[in-house]
């Protein structure tokens, strides 16, 4: 049984992770902080909470963090994680970061996706990337787990195989068509996420231009070993939960390379042990009902000449956010991948 | 063809005035303005309307209104109609007011439900309650029309012919559950109003204590010469436009009052006449959609044992804001009253 | 540990119990069954639970139930369940029926509710009516659970203190303004449930002839010693998950009885110890999102002079279904009462 | 002043026509009909047109329509449409198809796509497909329009600038990722359909299997002049009306051709005169709230290096169907061509 603390409570990433905690068979939430000088109860915060978790949140306080917890999860802004990240990291503490301030290993790419500084440069090499589907054996051993981003994680996972793995493929050709639910925007009040702005509407926003592309870009290059700028257009779905990105590959070469259907099979091969990752039957594509309230990602992958169209699905508040971060954790500790997740 | 003008144009009342008055044959659009310096085209304000309306929005100009329209819609919050509607009645334009400023002739009852002190006592007398299928004949006259409220304008409707004409029920009985889609929260960015708060969900809110019950109670004593006071419990459902109320009803004396199914005839009978009232037949029931988009009060009464129970539907932002108001001017100008509303 | 059999898996209870009993510490699924002839995978059934339960449900075999399992759910229309209800039991299996079969003592009534004959009479008078905040000894040692409507469970809850432990109450006035998401309705294909027909509309539907009336009056008259008849109207929320019910009751006398506020008081003492229901603070009124997905009933009274407005709030497929069914599963194994469902 | 006849009013397109009819200046519809023997009034059809329209729906009486209207429009299920047409054409009648039976030039195309034999082959010929964009003088003529079909509206309207007017445009690379409400699958009850299903969810279905992509081909090889194959990915989002196109094309060559920002200018020239083609302004993109229950398509185009990005939106009952329909007899009749549609 280790003790947790979650810095940041209030928006939906905190709100989800004291969900999943809560029914984690070896963690404890043993400390809940927020950004605001007057303490609240947690159920004061989220009623839902009443009756079922009694702590009242205040300022974060490292020194009282340190002396009982074991691991802290920072669900806060981007920008606002690197100030007190590398006070807990110096304290002894593991860190599990939401927030996207340590995801990039380029700074100057961080600065510009995220229009600020980076303050805390030193932390960003020894931060590990927390998509366990490909990290697993780095993020045993982490002191910072990097946590990926909604998009990302299903653009990733949705990809690797396909880079990593597959032969004849035009990696300048790598379009990213993603529709989010609205809890994918955050909690804070603003006129385009108005009820009445939102239902009964659908709209595409940053297009090629959202801050999650270099992530995207990262990774994807990593694992493919050249230069990929995916194009990517993200749209606002009128419901709570999910992320579906239909993602168009085109093959190379004149011909179609390799049978039709082999891609499918490097895909089950690549994910034949994850617990968390889950390839559709042929005709069956992924739905948000699904994997909403789940940390799977769904995944069909479709040939159609040298058209590859690959679909993946997933909660982003759990595969997206708080599921992985609880599976890092998870994996962290030694403990059952699935603990609390199933 | 008249002109109109139309003040307050960025809320959902004055866009759904323009989207009205747009298909109006009689009236047409020659003024819109805004309580903003900086002028701003319509287009910009709801892109909706490029290509079909070209005026730039500035601040009200009375003078410049007074030369040019017959007629000017106030589409302000509460207690900003007061400041402006005195300025255009002394220039001789008639006004249709759709805030609540007018509505109440009891000025410490106003004062109390909305908070604030009032500024312009002088024409709370001329006003006019803006409800056509009740005062008629005043409107065609008036100078100043109080537009009715959404929750007001489909309680009255579906009480005003019980109150006055049934025997034997028990005024003191009267209960609104009422439930209302979002827009009629208005347009202003707030938490509790957001996407993810409000879709997936339903409450109750101001549980008696809505402003709109005084402007019920005065309405429902004056048709049935008693004092009445509803208990009214407003709701906010996830869709966009709408409002249904269920209304219970007690008839009084130890056996229930006349024939089963007598009251629905008093009801057909008092709007027989209406062009926006609609009677359901035995068994069915209003719903939202077959009011949805239109300027109808689709009202059900049943009746079990000592019990009647009311329905009554309306779009709120027709007849319960917009549609009425075109409604009032077509009475006000001698137009057939449906022109522009079907 | 113990095993369970689930009879009927393909509706919206048997997938929500099956998503309970797999975070559950000391149950497990051994064993389901559907009404077809032709055998199916779990997950072909259910999607969403491929890779998390392997099992194949063909039709229910009582003796493979009875030699292998300690419980069984029966998750099955009304009128099905008492066809299987007889042979469970007499095979020495405990049963806990979700459907209607059982919760009403007076046969005719049921017969009269749900318009068919009752086929197994002699079970009746021995089936436990598993709310367990009225009835928790005699659901310890049950054979037999009829576990109640959602509609029902709200009810009975919000009114449950009131009619039992408050004086100068009105029990003929109570009115019960229900509002149910749309799972509610089951999942049955049906024109009126089309999305297209459900969203964006509100109605209300069987106005005072809804058959889970009978079994509130039932629960209602017990504890009152008195013949209560309920006023009830059923409407159907754009939603998918949970019930609100907004519910009238006057007090008798001249003049209000106890001091304002004595009610709540009530209220918070009469659900003292319960793990599962939730009294609101001053102020604050239930909504759906603090209980979707949860085992909670939350409650909120007020008082306005003879008026008593008590409003509850449940997820119909938890506290109102599933949630409730293991519940009643864990009294009457000596588990923990909250186990699997927090 | 015309007479008009529509039949087939049970499903989504027909209430359209009605309501977009109701409003028309110089249309009368004088007749509606049904495929079923019991005529039924069209308020008992839907609720929405008591006291607005009092017509009694029974079979189609070509005789009777023929000595009465002037154009009939055929709001059928594809394969009934071409039963009937030919016998209004013959008796004189200009005949407006919301079907897909006479969009196709090629019967194999249209065999496959639909699955059935054509019936009607010797109307193929003359049938004008009613795109007016792009064929308003042979609009003006037609006896028989084949009114387009929704997702082929937005994808032509969106492409035919680009395809026809620009040069170094990858041709073989248009992805066409489509997402639509739930009134384009029809009125008829099916599971998937269901509320619960497509309430909180979003998938892809017939993935570049649709019966429209045969009719986006057929009409952009025509524009071209080249043989177009396009991968069209269709989605459902959880709203009643909509849709919305995200195209990507791909330049040729080496370096981008042409200056940037030049495609734009050419979508704006081709469209200057269009009465419901908006082109956005840079950095605005279409958006569902902007079209829906409006006759108009939205168009924004983003070039990004080699990529070009253009994203269409209509509604999918409007100018995907009734609007449409409606703007086509506009044109046939000589009236203005926005009568009746803003």
């Amino acid at each position: 049984m280790i003790n947790v603390s979650i810095i940041g409570v209030t928006g939906y990433a905190g709100e989800e992770l004291i969900e999943v905690l809560l029914g984690h068979p070896q963690a404890r939430i043993a400390d809940l902080s927020i950004r605001r000088d007057a303490p609240m109860h947690i159920a004061q915060i989220h009623p839902k909470f009443k009756g079922r978790l009694d702590i009242v949140c205040g300022l974060p306080d490292v020194k009282k963090i340190a002396s009982t917890c074991d691991v802290v999860f920072l669900a806060l802004p981007h920008t606002v994680s690197m100030e007190i990240a590398a006070k807990l990291l110096k304290a002894g503490l593991r860190v599990i970061d939401l927030s996207a301030d340590y995801r990039l290993k380029d700074v100057k790419c961080y600065e510009k996706a995220y229009n600020c500084k980076h303050k805390d440069k030193d932390n960003i090499p020894q931060a590990v990337y927390g998509l366990p589907e490909l990290y697993r054996e780095k993020i045993k051993k982490a002191k910072l787990i990097a946590n990926p981003g909604c998009y990302p994680t299903a653009a990733t996972l949705a990809l690797a195989p396909l880079v990593s793995c597959v032969k004849g493929i035009d990696l300048d050709s790598i379009i990213i068509d993603a529709k989010s639910g609205t809890t994918g925007a955050g909690k804070k009040a603003a006129d385009a996420l108005m009820f009445t702005q939102v239902n009964e509407d659908f709209k595409a926003y940053k297009v090629n231009a959202h801050q999650h592309a270099p992530e995207m870009n990262q990774e994807l290059s990593k694992l493919s070993g050249k230069n990929i700028n995916v194009t990517f257009v993200p749209h606002l779905l009128p419901l709570d939960r999910g992320i579906l990105e239909t993602i168009y590959v085109k093959k190379t070469g004149s011909k179609p390379q390799g049978t039709r259907g082999a891609i499918v099979e490097v895909y089950k091969k690549f994910y034949k042990k994850e617990p968390f990752v889950r390839i559709c039957a042929e005709g069956i594509y992924p739905r948000l009902k699904d994997v909403a309230y789940t940390n799977y990602c769904n995944i069909a992958v479709k040939e159609e000449g040298k058209q590859v169209i690959i679909i993946s699905a997933i909660d982003n508040l759990l595969k997206g956010a708080s599921g992985q971060a609880v599976q890092n954790m998870n994996i962290m500790f030694g403990f059952e991948e699935k603990a609390g997740l199933l």
